[in-house]
């Protein structure tokens, strides 16, 4: 262990309701300087279309990441040994004009990319990700592990707008930011619009995996595939907190019932093992419709899961430098 | 595709909690006639012994079927384009009088019944699906496929009363409207008055199936024996939310934990196929035990899967004949 | 009473939660042609600066609305026997654009306008006024009453955003949709920005009476100068549920403690008699934040009170005309 | 004090979630025979025509009654050592029959009458107070003094229904239960169906003072003119938690804003000294409405008034005999 | 049956919702003498580091136990005749000193083991556990079967406080209460504190099964070791209500996603047949951070489980002597 | 102003919901120094003898607190110009250990004291109140002005424990922290335990107003003598939330009816302007039993009340010095 890392508030000394509320109880920084991993919240739903609270899901997800501890128990992971993870804080937003708040979410983004830190997000709406993606895959399209009950490629809403949270990935794809033969799509279910509502995104290369699909082959064989799809470049990992069910993520704007466990979906990310991860995020958790921060904690133990992968590919490519 | 169906409101040109409130969208219609399929809900909870609430079910579950699109993603099933279908709004009801409450139900359903349009409703509890059997039933007895925690054929409660919502399937039989040899109960489960309580049931013919041996035994061998029973006659199915774990539908007024998962349920209704259904409810949805319209959105959810399926079959004897 | 008014149904024969759901459980219709008063929802809250949900704010009133009746208890005003009024729908909005979102507003008010229809709706956000005004006060400035916590004419926000909930009342001033001498804002409080922030209000020629003064002088007194302000000529009201202490309204963005009770708000838009109301509207009710549905059955209430001294006016012009 | 008399679980020794929940903390007995006052619950909403629960209300009443302790801090009333109080459990009730639900109702309550006992019920929705009344005014009208947001003296609902919790007192007149001429109902407000729907009511004597004339006259004018109505004769009060404004009684069925607060109720119930109460009764907690038990809170501490009051006047009684 | 045994309230005379709460209906006594099994409460959460409120679970238990029957469903049992059971309510605490909480706690149960039955409590928070075993285990080590989500073999907290929830069962072996060679913890998960923070405890010989290896093996295998490890002699079950999925168990203070169905749970505990269960618990129960009781019914049913196990092997006893 | 004091987030610039929450979007700050006054957090409730949850108060009234912004409407004060403000965060507790955390907040509250700010600290329950005042008070008693619904002179607990949150001010005039006879509590009401329950505190001088006293005179004349009570030496001045009516402040653990109301409150604590202010707190804010952070809004407003008050005698000291 590196001594100087920054380590999070002891829940035997400090109970975890007591403190300032930082991710994880760590350190809130001012710069993602020295960091290899910054925990950073966006704040903002700019691009929901039906029931808005995305805004209000950094705090929440601050709030419930008290629960978590220093060791994964089952790798035995110790990321905050491995890495040196603070809490950035929420990027700069604007929840009243869509193309500013796009901007803003990029240009902090930016930041954290150019300090050579590696974002781990707490959204916010989905289209939050398309900034994100506008600033960790300037110059090389990344691949992208995508769970969600939506594969979020639709083309437009009311008339025209290009920019909604049904939309990012096409986006994304459109402006070069996503490789999608290296995009795998996992946990779709629900609905749709037009029979051929997924057509376009596997006319790309998209490899989209239904939740049924999911039921019959299991996590494993299902993220053999994935992590095949996203080979050994870059990629990046997008967690919609609607993948995950109704019951057990109610917090949510866009609910589709039949999702994953909150087991199914650690399962799921521990897979992720080996993966290059340039960025990843938890988006979607929505606290106005949650109930005891059910949904915040799902959030947040989903990013200690995620950040365990990435804490442990950061340590892996130190010894290897 | 048939032109003149009625089509639901698109949620990417207007959003999902804009204009009134109908089931699925559709159009709120004043008339059965010349509809396949009728959207109608029964506000009456006038059987419930316990908490009550399901007078609230139709206009939440209204609300939440916003959520609902045009097509099924998995058997590619676009209903509103093989039937036509529209919400026809509630029937008359009479919170005061017991009595009154069954017959108005009774009256307006045969409405319904006579117009020609096979009815789906959304209750409302259990005791409703008695009247609605009457109209739907009459003439002939129907095969009836049941999801539920509890099997409804207890005979009397409160000294006497033979209608409450514990009773509905024991009155059906007695009155005809039930062919016990095609009817079977699935999902069953929790503490039991007497130990020979289902006895009654055994002995009419009505296969019981727990949930345990569900468990054990999985929806495609269970719906396999469930559709043989039922076979090729007029069959009513009636899924009562309760059948669902109160985590996944907390808004009911007798939950039992152990439940079905949502992903268990609309396995077993997808495997309705081929069932030749003449009517078919969702009941038992109470609102003021809901949190943010889950329940009513599993509610809303398993009506578009049974819509489904019994869109299909309105295609096939259209076809057919 | 001119017998083809629309009347609502009657909950002594309906109960109160069964039908579609209306406004004040009037018709739904298609157009405002032939009304006098048109009760609309506008499901927006794009310009939102804290917590969101005013969206779902029409849907709540019209379920709440079920507990209106025909009759005014103290003034023994009949609304629906004065006036032809009836529930138009929810204007067409935009979630995602602002910009476009004002303009079908506009777009959609401006209908009912130029049917000859008086508009009563229910929000939405406070910035739904501009666009609302922009419609009703097209070709002359009209006279304000503006009950809230908060002025509203505040300049922009996020470096420059023009258009806001927070400054709907200043952009209506310099777009010369209000005469600002013929305006009131009553029941101002809480915390501000900075010192001189109602200067521009009060520099403009706006009546600032905040909720001290209305404690030390009541409402018969302070209602009396309102309507000496607000003169003959047409005028708009403007309630804001924030108005009304959080307590009695939790379901809002922007609380603030100190506020009206329902019973002063009741008092205050009675004594609105006799002003020449050209449209109004309850905006900013939150359901995500509310309890029971007590906020929108206050806003509900409050557009029943309001309907009161409309349909009175109406009736007035028409014996007079 | 008559040390045998009852006394309630001191909250310095057991704290007040632990233990047996009882009314105030009183010992459950199993007959009324020995007591001065029965304190009783009656589980049953069948009269209820919108939203139902009240069937729950005893339940958290005596949850929530674990907050009054031994004194009236105004008065000094010590009610258990005045008179011999203590919880006979709920009446036996049919949730599902309305006409068996009012016979278990007037037959249990019979029975406490004729233990000479004095009743302060707990509902339960107001129809309970008909047959309550059925069993403490037999032989002789009673006076009764009323506090209400509604008259609850319609005639019919639902196309004839004689009895539900909005006709309670049309029937008890009817039944030569009540003499109007000592009836008085307080705080009444809100829309009514028809203009003369109050006709019946002040035909026959009763005396309906309206919210509005209550906030002019205040509490002391009101009840003194109320306590001359009642007279010396034996006299039932009824409060129904309505007439108590939503926010502080949001949990109940048929809201209406503008209603009491709870200073003035305890205001006005303290007002009740000297009146020869015969039978009380707080009804109308529906506590799937409420919040963090307030409700129940609120009615509890009605009911400990109630007590008190009820305890002084069977010490006085006791004292002249 | 022996006739004489305590009998359940029938929900099909007297609705669930009425009456005094007690556990499973049963008749509340005042001493645990003649029965065989004791239904307690321990309204007590002193030892709770994170969100307190496990002290009001054993009233909401009691209340959400009325949905609880006579006859287990699966096998058959009937608990109330073959064993005497009743509510012999709660045991004295005190919430505000630790110390003399858990002495009062250990000093009920010993009057309720020295009547010779066996103790079924609903904690409260698991520090409980640990002065009941002080009072169950009274001379000789008992075996444990432990099924949690946490260890709770902690050493010290705050600063070296060795009384919490999180660390009875190493203070419990310490005093040689347990044989940690008879023990197994079952559903163990979450991020942990220090790499080795379950070395203790297996190096005691505490069999500890983690979450993952209960998906892999299921609740047939696992129990089969877990019986094996108890053995024949007398073995307590401690049932921590957080082992079952935050989602179905929302209402605890430290909840962890990833936990048992309820489904799974209700299987771990009837596989404990054949066990000599000696005392059992149901801990954790939280009602502040709960919806409409659903947590509550999950320990209320899991009481019921272990109940029908229980009394299983109190016939045999009594059958065999 | 002087220029380098902290200054609050400006919300026109970054959304409420954005950024760390800091009490009214202060810098966090690690030590007092420097300046005039320090809010603090001390989140426990070890001395609560009902529902706990006030442990949860610092942490959602800092949420709340960030609709604070940086004038008094009606005084004009701008705290954060004319006194250095700043959030020193939370004081060590320990949740488990009684006596610990007393000695915990007053070791961390006289580091506070020692840099010479003035404390204004957000509870915690009422027990907090004692160590603070042994660090404030420290070497000469206080005057003392008391807002509560309770007096909480109480003596003992639960069979003789000193310290609970219903005897901070007993044991504080013990202590010789508080000058009695320079203490006024205002609001009491409620029942009481014994009739004698306030003749300790007026023995010793102390002035209890009660809420019907308050009703009588109004805040003016009640505050004109509580200021000339507390005289001119040095005071401190404590809010429990609980002296807020329950509806407006439904998230505390012993609530009663019939309180203040926020406008009320704002006028009390408005009226202690030119007191000589030491220290304050708001106490009592329990937020698992709140409704969309209501209460803790109205606790984080009436802490900004009395920042008002407190740097307007700061900056009159500061000139006169």
């Amino acid at each position: 262990m590196t001594t100087n890392f920054h380590q999070p508030v002891d829940a035997a000394e400090v109970p975890r309701f007591a403190g300032h509320s930082t991710f994880m109880r760590l350190p809130a920084v001012t710069s993602a300087a020295g960091l290899d991993i910054a925990l950073v919240g966006i704040p903002w739903d700019g691009g929901t279309t039906n029931r808005a609270g995305a805004r209000h899901g950094p705090r929440e997800m601050r709030n419930q990441s008290s629960l978590m501890r220093r060791v994964h128990h089952v790798s035995g992971t110790e990321p905050f040994s491995i890495a040196n993870v603070a809490d950035v804080g929420d990027l700069s937003v604007n929840p009243i004009d869509l193309m500013d708040g796009l901007k803003r979410i990029e240009d902090g983004m930016r930041t954290i990319v150019e300090a050579r830190a590696i974002p781990l997000s707490a959204g916010g709406d989905h289209l939050t990700t398309l900034p994100v993606l506008r600033a960790v895959a300037a110059g090389r399209p990344v691949g992208l592990i995508h769970f969600d009950a939506h594969s979020d490629t639709n083309d437009t809403y009311f008339g025209g707008n290009p920019y909604t949270h049904g939309t990012p990935f096409r986006r994304a794809i459109e402006e070069g930011l996503i490789d999608p033969k290296r995009m795998v799509q996992i946990g779709i279910r629900g609905s749709i619009y037009e029979p051929g509502e997924h057509d376009w995104a596997r006319a790309q290369g998209i490899r989209v995996i239904y939740m049924e699909e999911f039921i019959r082959r299991g996590a494993e064989d299902v993220m053999a595939e994935a992590r095949a799809i996203a080979g050994s470049g870059p990629t990046y990992v997008s967690f919609d907190i609607d993948s995950i069910d109704p019951s057990m993520a109610p917090g949510t704007g866009t609910p589709e019932i039949g999702g994953f466990t909150t087991r199914e979906a650690q399962a799921l990310v521990r897979l992720l093992d080996g993966v290059d991860i340039v960025g990843a995020d938890v988006v979607e958790v929505s606290p106005p419709f949650d109930l005891a921060g059910m949904t915040a904690l799902a959030g947040a133990t989903m990013m200690f899961e995620l950040l365990c992968v990435m804490a442990t590919s950061v340590a892996k490519r130190r010894a290897g430098s």
